[in-house]
């Protein structure tokens, strides 16, 4: 048996129950172990899905929350990478095999017997309990799955990035978006403002897709060099077999083929908002031009560090609405809506100043 | 205005009118053009969808067949690359623009403009004229749109190479799939025969997909590695996530899902038949390994002469049946209902014999 401490958390009980206060009980650090004290949580709308048992069916108690920032609090005896007093990061990725072929690349998220998500996965350390996510005072994470925060970067705003900034900036690095290559990226919400800002750093022409002419000076200042509405058919013909990548950050149903349409030959768009009903896709959108629709998630342990590096190189972190954890439940009734700009962010000082 | 020649045909007047035999136009050589005797045509699914307007409008008449092997009978005054006497093949493109990037990359089954088709595509050569394909005894095209077809290969079984041979052999050359490489191959008919054996050439090895036990030994026969009963599903299930690509060669209406479930990560599934309706496709199966739905159109010219000298050492040819040109209306039903092993092809001799 491993030994615990008992921590304040928000989660439910239920998919019917709004969040609330709970207990839950965390590992003392084993020996590879960091304790981390959270200092920020960002909101991403698989916490949602995940609270609400809408991807299968959520192990409750529910504590979701991937997009972790907050300072080592104590460590193992084995740990070599981190030290107390450390700002550090967690993502969606608390274990995985290791052993593996996917985790020797370093593609954890792909893990062949599947990674262990920050929350609501079978905790290897506890029995028939499930991993509980950073809406929580503190986290133990194994120190290979820790990541190091750039220094010049503020802490809340940079929440986002261990999860909609690794999403957008997997694929873009993986389809080598860079100078001469002109990008697409569909959805301008927590993912796709993000993929503008790193793609644009990335050195990429940036075509930014909205349904909403009053997303046109956002998507600007963003950083996108050209906006689109999709809805205009006129101004989506012009982009016919124009653009070398689209990042499709889109979870609601929409037209795949008509973004195809807009690849060059060898072109891909890459699906990371994930729409609940299967997307029909026309033979004709793929064959004249060889052209691929494919998906991605999150990325592995390694290149979210590299993420983390460049956006402190860049200068990059998301836009955030800061909300105390007393407010999750009302924030998600937004988040439904699309009304926040663009991610909320927990500022955890609210769950413990509550005790 | 262009000379020309008058020859003989087999083709039809309208979508409802049976292929009969027709009187057509050749221009007479240019300075660059090749004139080839045809001796064998190949019978495409595409031959039957054109004459039937299937595929947007046709241009009548109509006569189709783009899997050409002949001699060269004359040669224009500047033919550098042929002389009388030479075997040679002619596929589905017999121009393009030559100037768009995809032309200079020897991409021209993709060239910007639009490639100029064996059949049905508008004539440079003469105003308001289709081009007539290789239902007939003889054709002209432009030199650097003429293959060399290897020696050693028996001609008529060489013909559906032009075709059937280039559109499978370009995605499994594209992604790379060779030695060390397990692959799918769905679908074992015109296409899904050719991509076994050319896969299996590659060096890699070959797991066939049908979904009738009465194929099997032809798929062992025809090189595969092993097969797999795509309606069972325990059999379909052991090849979860083991697959490095798939060839997918059906145009009927089938689940792709099941089939993206079967890649590795950062594996792509190939389409390379035209299935009418557009295809379901869940964004999980694609996110979670980084998987791609992809198409492939035939392949350029440099690429299909690289696929014939492949073919030349390999020793590979299609599995044909022969028929003669007045059998063709009989074995386009034969085709709907996949009654062929594998592709037929035509005697052209048989139209030259009638008059």
């Amino acid at each position: 048996m491993v030994a615990t401490t008992q921590v304040k958390a928000f989660g439910n009980e239920s998919a019917e129950a709004q969040l609330e206060e709970l207990d839950i009980k965390r590992r003392k650090p084993t020996p590879h172990d960091i304790e981390i004290d959270i200092l920020f949580c960002g909101v991403c709308h698989s916490d949602l899905h995940t609270v609400r048992s809408e991807w299968g069916p959520t192990m409750y108690p529910c504590v979701p929350g991937h997009e972790i920032v907050g300072k080592v609090k104590s460590i193992g005896d084995h740990v070599t990478k981190f030290k107390v007093g450390d700002v550090v990061g967690v993502g969606c990725i608390v274990d995985s095999c290791r052993e593996c072929e996917y985790c020797k690349e370093d593609l954890e998220q792909y893990c062949e017997p599947g990674m262990t998500g920050t929350y609501n996965a079978p905790d290897k350390y506890f029995e028939n309990t499930p991993t509980f996510g950073g809406y929580s005072e503190s986290i133990v994470v194994d120190e290979n799955y820790v990541l190091r925060i750039p220094e010049n970067l503020d802490l809340a705003a940079t929440a986002p990035l261990l999860c909609a900034g690794i999403t957008t900036y997997s694929p873009l690095h993986h389809w080598q978006v860079g100078p001469g290559k002109k990008i697409g990226v569909v959805g301008i919400g927590g993912l796709g403002h993000m993929a503008i800002k790193i793609a644009k750093a990335m050195g990429a022409h940036v075509v930014a897709f909205t349904t909403s002419e009053s997303k046109f000076a956002e998507a600007k200042r963003l950083g996108a060099d050209e906006i689109v509405l999709s809805k205009d058919k006129k101004q989506m013909a012009a982009y016919r077999g124009k653009l070398h990548f689209i990042l499709d950050a889109v979870s609601a149903e929409h037209d795949i083929n008509t973004y195809l349409g807009l690849l060059r030959v060898d072109g891909s768009l890459a699906l990371v908002g994930a729409p609940e009903k299967p997307l029909p896709v026309a033979a004709f959108s793929l064959i004249p031009g060889r052209k691929s629709f494919a998906g991605s998630m999150i990325g592995g342990i390694k290149e979210t560090q590299e993420m983390l590096d460049f956006c402190g190189t860049h200068n990059i972190t998301a836009d955030i609405e800061m909300i105390n954890i007393q407010q999750i439940n009302e924030a998600y009734e937004r988040l439904l809506k699309g009304d926040v700009k663009y991610r909320f962010v927990i500022d955890m000082a609210s769950l413990k100043g509550k005790s």
